[in-house]
């Protein structure tokens, strides 16, 4: 359990590394869960880091192990680069496949074939078949441990012959094949428990389960065990026999990644993006994106170049017109946030984007008019110029409306595109709705120049 | 599982209601899994919803309690307060009480009453607990319902034990209670299974259990959940004694509502805003956020009125202020994107914030004086006049600089504050972007006047 503060437990393991007292160092550190130790070195610069993870490897390998599956495969391949192979192997065979099959890939090609042949032959082999499905799919998750037997098998037979195989960690369910290997069904470990000895596992499983493939996205397994709510998925080939299983830890992490991913890119941000990368690391990253940002952004200035007579003549619309972009910002930010969160909690499938346009564009319009008649009459109050007050309050009207239409449009069709619906979709937004906004605004003051 | 497409079974079924051919809906209906039953509802007219309702609650109870359950509790109430008492009480009967608790709070006081009155008296106390509890808890969320059980009890009494209670559904594990009720261990349904017969359960528990309170926001306890991969999590009250159990299907609830009200706060959006609503619901929703926005939005205009006098000297000033605008609000957005979903996800508590701050300054005034450079030089080519260049240059830098420092401390402000990271934080951040950018664009423009 977390005892101390972080921050405390931080700064003395820091000074605990630097005065290199690295017995008190163990001491400080032998208790913590391995989640603790992994959350602890995030924060220490890749020195310390090596150090620690040294030290926790000579006092105790198998926590090591468990550190090792809970950082992230990028700090999890900066560190193991600097271990010798005999290290890497040993911790390498400790972890479950799908936890080492991410590490392995971020090793330069050379390390990571030494690794594979230095592995004993079945964890090597298992890390090798993870390694050939696509990044992001059920195959590149699941766990090739699990427990399957005969559905022919009877209950005491079962729980012995599960008691031989080597520990299959977090394991809930067994499940259960016919005689060609094909998944018929499954058991929980709880129904195994309360049956009689020589009841046979077909009398007692559950038939309809719910698999997925090794090609299924990762996002679609995760709504599987989120809906259903299950605690592990079985993985099946076309054959329909039991690759793997998902098991519901690697489906939070999923989940929580998408959110991430979700949130960066609607704000055009590169996935991979910590805080805890180096300030030139993170300039790399973001900008490309600041690149397309001028492109999107300048679509807004060359129409304002187009009405400098106008602007010349009456300065005052400038002022306004931050205003009618800003709002036109604020209203499409919010039905893209809704649009592109449905798609990914999956309450809308393509059924619904007719009626999720038409919503939106309704509620366009009812705020258009809301928003624009207190601006038109505060303006007009303001300034005393009715036309003002109605080009500002029809130029709100207008933006709300596109804002409300591109910012439907936009997730929907980046999804139908095959990318991401949220990808830059901010900064596509904000492109239409300022111009649209100086467009309309400026539009309406060059036509009633002479009322103004 | 899902066979046929969504879009083809709900077509068919709200033909089937509207037919009154309430056979065939349920022949439809009957081989569906409960979660694919009530996202159908999801996509259909309350009118038809409630007859779907009915069709399944005389078919199947059992299922209809399922059904009850996968519905969002404002649909669930909504249907709910069309039924009788009767109904009502028996299907709250069925279903667990943390299920069951937000459900029933939605309902008017007197209904709630009644049907707690007529609920039997173990769940009917159950419920009535949890309610006690603050919304957002462990408390909240918890099952009443769990296996508990003596430390010195033996393996084979400790399965019959379990076997007598009424089934505790998706238990995985059996908590092991000292004499005074004090939550002491916890060992697995797998190790129960392999386990001698005679073996005492204190012999096999593992002793360190991470444990909440019912007061722990529902927020740390998926934290725990998630960091230390468990499927369940124990509840207990200051003296040590089990009081509930947090399972994962919850967490994984949580963690989606939570990503979803990040996403939604940071775009001032309401956390209940559904695709679903109707125009009207969604309108009144938004309208507060948006009249909150004309405040933000007001600034920049008050800025750039004062500047009325420079643009009227040179107007091609205003031409390129869209883009000083838009680039400090890009910018700024990617750094609040990040510091939200780092305080999300725990990693960085007010230990990283000095960091994290420092970090964000480095990356706008890196970003700034690369975009601002291109920017500047580009507008030169475009405009040939050097001051211009320079001018746009330094605003740029300036604002890419602004947008990092008010972005990170927007968050963590509100944090401070004990409000929520994400609220409001990109109106707040446009605010201090546009405004600054036309503070020192214009500004510039005005010091420099002579020259351009």
């Amino acid at each position: 359990m977390r005892v101390q503060p972080l921050r405390i437990v931080i700064s003395s393991a820091r000074k605990f590394i630097n005065m290199g007292a690295l017995s008190r160092l163990w001491n400080l550190l032998k208790n913590f869960h391995a989640a603790d130790i992994s959350s602890l070195m995030k924060h220490l610069t890749s020195r310390e880091r090596l150090i620690l993870f040294n030290v926790t490897f000579d006092q105790d390998k198998g926590k090591t192990g468990e550190v090792l599956r809970e950082l992230e495969p990028e700090d999890a391949a900066s560190i193991l680069r600097e271990l010798h192979l005999k290290q890497i192997t040993e911790l390498f065979q400790m972890i479950p496949s799908d936890d080492a099959a991410p590490i392995l890939e971020l090793l330069p090609d050379e390390m990571k074939e030494s690794i594979l042949a230095a592995m004993e032959e079945k964890p090597s082999e298992d890390v090798k078949e993870l390694l050939l499905y696509e990044e992001e799919t059920a195959g590149r998750i699941m766990s090739p441990d699990f427990y399957a037997l005969d559905h022919n098998t009877n209950v005491s037979d079962a729980i012995t012959a599960m008691q031989l195989e080597r520990d299959v960690e977090s394991a809930f369910y067994l499940y259960t094949i016919d005689e060609k290997s094909r998944l018929v069904g499954v058991v929980s470990l709880r129904q195994l428990l309360f049956a009689r000895p020589n009841t046979k596992l077909k009398d007692i499983m559950t038939k309809d389960v719910i698999s997925v493939h090794p090609e299924t996205d990762q996002e679609e397994v995760a709504r599987y065990v989120a809906d259903y709510n299950l605690v592990a998925i079985p993985v099946v080939d076309s054959e329909n026999t039991l690759v793997g299983v998902v098991t519901v830890d690697d489906v939070i992490d999923v989940i929580e990644e998408e959110a991430t991913e979700d949130m960066y890119k609607m704000v055009s941000l590169d996935t991979t993006d910590r805080i805890q990368d180096s300030p030139f690391k993170s300039i790399k990253k973001r900008i490309p994106f600041l690149l397309f940002s001028i492109i999107t952004a300048s679509l807004a200035p060359v129409v304002v170049h187009y009405f400098e007579g106008t602007i010349e003549q009456f300065v005052k619309l400038v002022v306004f017109l931050p205003l009618v972009m800003a709002l036109g910002g604020v209203a499409g930010n919010q039905t893209i946030a809704i649009i592109v969160r449905e798609i990914a909690i999956g309450q809308t499938e393509w059924v619904g984007a007719r009626k999720a346009l038409f919503k939106e564009i309704m509620v366009g319009i009812g705020n258009g008019v809301i928003i624009g008649a207190i601006l038109g009459g505060f303006s007009y109050l303001l300034i005393k110029n009715p036309y003002l007050g109605f080009i500002l309050g029809m130029a709100i009207i207008i933006n709300l409306f596109v804002a409300a239409l591109v910012g439907t449009l936009i997730p929907l069709v980046l999804k139908l595109l095959r990318l991401d619906p949220a990808l830059g979709s901010v900064n596509l937004l904000t492109m239409c709705t300022d111009s649209v906004g100086a467009l309309t605004f400026l539009g309406l003051g060059t036509l009633f120049l002479s009322k103004l």
